[in-house]
């Protein structure tokens, strides 16, 4: 990428974007997977030869795999009013990142992801849309969709449509801190069965990181939202807050994240400044901390050292051990299209964990790594067949 | 493609496409249009780059043209209801038509579509949906759905979205049928305000075809249906046949096809043997006659030589004279998206015509072609000077 090296200064990251956007006009596009030279490659490819295996699929639905490209299809669905950390600023705004996200799948995964950014913020239309664009697609991502709406959106998909229905901010993000908990874990010598974890934050990535620890076998976790612990009965508790105070908090803790105590591991999905320095010193050691806050993470490298923190990590790629979606999402959709899963379950999320987890090396181990980087080769592989182990 | 040349007898076509189909998984897929291979390129084409060009599109939400892939995008929209021949087999057998009609815009034109096979035949919800979806796209494709219906899906998209509306269907065949019918009136000596036409038939096709022929100023024009010929306040006449009503048949005439007498020209969209024999020869001399049913046409070249027609035009590969949408559609829809067309007028579709009559030669009318090859590199920049010029 040439980007004005022979301009007088640095430009800035984000210009340096913008420009690069301006350039590339569309980070995706159709390929064709077929050439059309002639009459006959047309009667092959199109009318009227087409008409038989629309033929045969008209009698078997499923046939659709084999014969399109259906297999490899996945459809990014947003509205647009959850964005990075832009907030709601409308679909087209959006269509930047989506674009950006499928770019990945395909560079990383060979996914064939298109991008739908959706105007209507309706959380019934949202659904009948996505039902009944359901047909050309293999599978299905949500994204940067605002929560509470969220949840009730891909619980309805999930009900009511035959392919996966995969939300990101939520899985691909609750699957990633695994990966990194299950090293974090073996680094300091503590056991899952032992630990206690607090969350910070109870948003997409809060709600799904407690679902998942919890299955994963985790007893202690205590979840905070801006008004503090999350507990069964908490005046005013809304309903999808209400199920994670089922699964979490057992001694109804009730205080703050600054005044909890004797935590191991704080898992922080927030903002930047949100975790308070006493609950760092409040913890136990060795200390585990993951400021999941992007692109700046709620507390810094520096501070993180300068707070005897064992283990950190974050979702900046210019610090070690970056917790990113994107060491996920690609290899675990490619599992969902290569495994023909229907329904994702928290049993297949640990395995991709664990097939992250498992290719950090005990001597990258010792050296305080915990997650293998974004572009290891191995990841997506490890993921499909830790999945695919995972269904027997 | 190489297609078991080594079988003993010759494959039909039928099968040698279901083999190819079976080969390729999919006509269509996602390309990259940059790469991934390190965390600065994944800074600037996703986090934290990707969100200036996503606060730009948020103030401006045009931005999304100059910023992504919009400005390229197609959706060809189909409820799978009435594909090619083959009537009402569903959205998901449906999709290798659409896959197909993607790969000639791809191969033809640039064009990046991406085929939408809703599972919803409701007029309302198929509305919806693509207003939902609209953010995505620079043009909107309908395709295969049935009528009446198709009509005011076409109607209400049109009037409530911010991009163009192309039913190809319609528009398609209809300026098609122009150019041909351009270049027969120029090698029959005949001219556009004088000629008598027929058109047999009043689904998509024949519809678009005597309006558009009517707004290029042919008065006299006369569309059949099963019951005979259209004509204002034809006892339970549906509205959309009205409208026809309207613009044609000035003298009410009432009988059948085959009672149609001193047609200067006869445009079928019907099906094989739709065309009375007794039509033909009560034609006036020279014959043109269009026999747009695929694909197998109403008559055969053999009879059409028989009956003394004399510029004979099918949609058939294997027949002179091929008039087939996949001479238009690419173009037209090229002019679209570079010309940033927001409602698509009689005019443009009159000068897409022309500028696909003009292509063929002099010296190739006398030999009796009216229209050129689907292949021929000129046509799509053709199509987009002349679709241009009208604007002006």
């Amino acid at each position: 990428m040439k980007l004005h090296t022979n301009k007088v200064g640095a430009m800035s990251l984000e210009s340096e974007s913008l420009e690069l956007h301006k350039k590339l006009r569309g980070k995706i596009s159709i390929a064709a997977r077929a050439k059309i030279k002639n009459t006959k490659d047309l009667s092959l490819l199109y009318t009227p030869g087409v008409a038989e295996p629309s033929r045969i699929i008209a009698k078997n639905r499923d046939a659709a795999y084999d014969l399109t490209n259906k297999w490899n299809n996945v459809a990014i669905v947003t509205d647009g009013t959850r964005v990075l950390g832009l907030g709601d600023i409308g679909p087209e705004a959006a269509l930047p990142v989506m674009e950006g996200k499928a770019l990945i799948m395909k560079e990383f995964a060979n996914i064939d992801a298109f991008p739908l950014c959706l105007k209507t913020k309706d959380t019934d239309a949202i659904v009948e849309t996505v039902k009944n664009i359901e047909p050309v697609f293999g599978a299905i991502n949500l994204e940067d969709i605002e929560t509470p709406k969220v949840f009730d959106i891909e619980e309805r998909l999930t009900e009511e449509l035959n392919i996966p229905v995969f939300h990101d901010d939520q899985h691909g993000t609750a699957m990633v801190v695994l990966a990194g908990l299950i090293n974090a874990l073996k680094i300091t010598g503590k056991k899952k069965d032992g630990v206690k974890i607090a969350v910070n934050g109870a948003g997409s990535a809060g709600h799904a990181i407690a679902k998942l620890l919890s299955a994963y076998g985790i007893k202690d976790i205590t979840v905070f939202d801006r008004q503090g612990a999350i507990y069964s009965n908490r005046p005013n508790l809304e309903s999808h807050k209400a199920k994670i105070a089922d699964i979490t908090n057992r001694e109804k803790y009730s205080g703050t994240i600054a005044e909890f105590k004797n935590a191991d591991v704080i898992i922080s999905a927030t903002a930047p400044g949100a975790l308070p320095h006493e609950t760092i010193k409040n913890m136990h050691q060795p200390r585990i901390v993951f400021a999941l806050a992007n692109p700046i993470s709620e507390i810094s490298l520096e501070e993180a050292k300068k707070r005897g923190i064992a283990v950190f990590g974050t979702g900046r790629s210019d610090y070690p051990n970056q917790l990113n979606n994107s060491v996920v999402f690609p290899g675990f959709l490619r599992a969902l299209l290569d495994l023909r899963v229907r329904k994702i379950t928290e049993k297949m999320k640990i395995a991709a964990s664990e097939g992250i987890a498992k290719l950090v090396s005990n001597a990258e181990l010792k050296k305080g790594k915990i997650i293998p980087d974004a572009f290891d080769k191995r990841v997506v592989k490890s993921i499909v067949n830790e999945v695919k182990k995972s269904l027997n």
